[in-house]
């Protein structure tokens, strides 16, 4: 059986901090101020080891792919809308469009398993596993072997984003069922309870919301219980872009770049990423806590403030890619701010 | 007595209102995935009465006073600091400044009734009531009339800044001693209690709070049990700075632009305007929920819900600066997005 991948990932060196917080602290404002903008650009620096953070080549990737338990009824769209949304995507049409060129991200979407034939020549990158997971309520939705080949190909992604130049890296999602996923994950890995954590998606009546609840718990009956280690759950549960974005987030913080995370989905797929390598955590910024199914209980889970609570529940990478500006207002006014020395400015 | 003028404000037509929902509800996103920026993008289309908003020339305007009643200790710092910190501005070095120049605000500052004689050539504007306002545990902070002339030289800055081509105002403050202000207007205005309103500004320690809490609860005995009016409640407790941006949003919203209001004292002015003119509301867009004081309890009063929650407790327009990109976002969707018609995706 093959093996996981060794992830070559530790925390930052915490000895920058008190300089940092020194730093921000002589600035010309009330102590801790600018809240919530003082302790992220704290983790900002002390991701770059620096007093001077910068942040460069934003880059959002989306992982889109299928999901053989949408056959089963647990969303209100149709499966043919994930690759539809693709080439929406590719036209520039979508939210996340809007919002990324607004931002100036660099853009990509991948194809970690959609069920439809892209044409070869579209700027999409092709990186399918398969045309759709199997049903989980069958059996596993993925292979072990896929599940590491989905690992490996979303650290490569994020190696080669590094290498443009990117050092903030936001992954966002598409794939009609994923709701589903992240909410079994968050079952599977961190012990949630499964009716807490059903939302309606993206847009589930009463009777739906029922149906899916039923159907995630007997999905959960068939895996058996844990504990599960990361691989095992991705392959039980799926899908191929949770895991892809699991493996870019791993990737990203191997080449110490910033995670920007977005919905319930991605925090899922970095809940995954800190089962294979704790330290990941140091480097997610939480762009939006969404209302949707599990979010506020996951991110509490993981003791995260996300900067924006804006009742997104898009997917796509809008609630990460909307939150960038306060990083950059936080590395700015850490770096053009003066201090009360220099500006004369009488303290407490 | 001079007699409060009239304000030619009125709400804007709600005709328009469906056909701004129905684009919206096409675009290709589950409805209401959006959340909070679909009814920010319904208010901005329906106060400039178009289904395809811009945002042109974002103004920032910073209002700068002295408070008489700084003298009885309700602030952390010392009340030179408020021409320091006009200095700081004019310097580029504050916040405030970073934050503006991040998202391309025009940018100026009004001595609206400073401490400090400001050299004459200062790229400063020169408004200056009085050299700060009395002592209002003592008396009225202001007369009447200088409370008019506040509100008519507010009103005249901000159809300027129309004039100039800006479409979104957003109003910052700088006074030391101006959080009483608010509490008491809040209390006076809306009728809420004094200690639940009183916080620790800009960081008074637990003697300072309650020393701060008594102070108020004796300018509020010595002003009387109301009802009060808005000239009469801001002649009262001040401050210059409060008032003059009372009259810019008056006058904002009588040219039909947005304003973007910052945190507890810019609210308190919104009160006070709302009270000559209901109207103004509808212009208001909230940018920031601070913990300070009352402005919790302030934005519940007026059933408001803040773009941002990052526990800034800073005044100086930040809050409101830091909003626009979400402003942006919001036109930037409703312009930009495929609808399910044009982009050839399925609805439910």
């Amino acid at each position: 059986m093959s093996s996981l991948p060794c992830f070559n990932l530790s925390a930052p060196d915490t000895a920058i901090l008190p300089a940092l917080r020194h730093k921000i602290d002589r600035k010309t404002k009330p102590l801790g101020a600018l809240g919530q903008l003082e302790a992220l650009v704290l983790q900002i620096g002390w991701v770059q080891q620096t007093l001077s953070p910068e942040l460069n080549r934003p880059s959002l990737t989306i992982f889109a792919a299928d999901h053989g338990l949408a056959q089963s009824g647990v969303s209100a769209y149709p499966a043919e809308v994930t690759p539809q949304m693709v080439y929406n995507f590719l036209a520039g049409g979508a939210a996340t469009n809007s919002f990324a060129r607004q931002h100036g991200f660099a853009f990509q979407v991948v194809d970690a398993g959609v069920n439809h034939d892209f044409p070869t020549d579209l700027p999409l990158r092709h990186e399918k596993i398969a045309h759709g997971t199997a049903n989980c309520l069958e059996g596993p939705a993925m292979s072990r072997e896929q599940a590491l080949r989905c690992l490996e190909t979303g650290r490569r992604i994020a190696h080669e984003e590094v290498a443009l130049g990117s050092n903030v890296l936001a992954f966002g999602e598409m794939g009609i069922g994923n709701t589903s996923a992240a909410t079994l994950l968050s079952h599977l890995l961190a012990d949630l309870p499964i009716a807490a954590c059903t939302g309606r998606g993206t847009g589930l009546d009463d009777a739906g919301l029922a149906r899916k609840v039923a159907t995630l718990q007997a999905v959960a009956e068939r895996v058996g219980p844990g504990p599960h280690d990361a691989l095992n759950a991705l392959a039980e549960v799926g899908g191929f872009e949770v895991a892809m974005m699991t493996g870019a987030m791993l990737g990203s913080a191997e080449k110490g770049a910033l995670i920007l995370v977005d919905g319930f989905i991605a925090t899922a797929a970095l809940l995954a990423a800190m089962q294979i390598a704790p330290a990941v955590r140091d480097y997610a910024v939480f762009g939006h806590r969404s209302q949707e199914g599990g979010h506020p209980l996951l991110l509490a889970h993981l003791k995260a403030t996300p900067l924006l609570q804006l009742d997104l529940r898009l997917g796509e990478g809008s609630g990460a890619v909307l939150a960038f500006p306060l990083l950059q207002a936080a590395c700015g006014f850490l770096n053009e701010m003066a201090s009360f020395e220099s500006a004369g400015v009488s303290d407490r």
